[in-house]
């Protein structure tokens, strides 16, 4: 596998990933979040789930992670393009039985989501364990893809009167919202509090 | 279809989608922009690409496009989740082949990327035209699912001391940069303006 390492980051800055998988040779994208740890993926969800259901049989699987960076501008439309950064990763899944094993890849989803949450949260009970489904994936074979900088003309067209640049693009967190059902006022907690 | 004004709503506001197709068996998942007319969805790419070869043979396709709205932070691990839109569309593609079909299409994808900007660039030259796929997609079959809200924790964890709520998370487009290889400079236009 070609750089490890920038294929990590990439599956680490995404905040969902897209799982496909094949039903009757028919495909379904399906959004979810996900984990990592080292080089395994983490997905979970419903074990009634048809998505985890698909994935704990151990049937083929892609998983795309995408980060959209900027709009890139050409003066000609041909080369109008997109910076993103991607991950394609092909592999077969493998259902996590021991609570152990569930436990630690349910954290390594939940750090995903927001680093130290895991450790501010009531764990899981015996009952939404087993109501759970956990699959790990091996990211052995996958590749990353990326464009960046600004735009590629032909040699003609940098003369052309139209603006050209990149218009960049990233994800942005907002004010974090108490929930309107809340019994006591908790501070917000140091993992949130730079936001 | 259920809902096509909320379908359309969320394939016009995701900057990419993601396409899926089964190649013997092995699902393949890859980003790409899009852009849409009515009950159409378009692609376009490379006429050597992989997703537009396989998307011009009228194999069937799943189209999943989605937009992550906010980190939803529960009492209890279980119930973390996140705000979301995302639209699941079925379907087989149809290549455009007259100059005028295609030129609509690809109008409609540059729209996506950014309105006002296919009436300020170059146009396609014959040559560019030829090398360039444009699939056709009818919107029939698609879902939108969304989550919206706050948190729901079982009854008995809203007396935990665990911060709860949702932390927003949207797309923002910063500063254009332009080119540094202009030759001349070109006031930002106005499609770019109020950024």
């Amino acid at each position: 596998m070609q750089d490890p390492e920038r294929i990590h980051a990439i599956l680490d800055e995404a905040p969902v990933c897209h799982v496909g998988f094949t039903v009757d040779g028919q495909p379904f994208v399906i959004p979810t979040l996900h984990g990592r740890r080292g080089d395994r993926l983490y997905l979970h969800g419903a074990k009634a789930s048809r998505l985890l259901k698909h994935a704990a049989a151990g049937l083929p699987l892609c998983v795309t992670a995408t980060l959209v960076d900027g709009l890139v501008l050409a003066r000609s439309v041909f080369h109008h393009s997109m910076n993103y950064r991607s991950v394609v990763l092909f592999g077969t899944g493998r259902q996590l039985e021991s609570d152990g094993e569930k436990l630690e890849a349910l954290a390594a989803i939940s750090d995903h989501l927001l680093p130290g949450r895991w450790n501010d949260a009531r764990l899981p009970t015996r009952k939404e364990l087993d109501a759970t489904s956990v699959i790990e994936v091996k990211i052995d074979e996958a590749t990353a893809k990326m464009r960046t900088g600004g735009p590629k003309d032909d040699e003609a067209d940098y003369a052309l009167p139209h603006w050209a640049g990149v218009l960049p693009l990233r994800t942005v967190a907002g004010p974090p919202e108490p929930d309107p059902l809340r019994k006591a006022d908790v501070p917000l907690p140091s993992y949130l509090g730079s936001r």
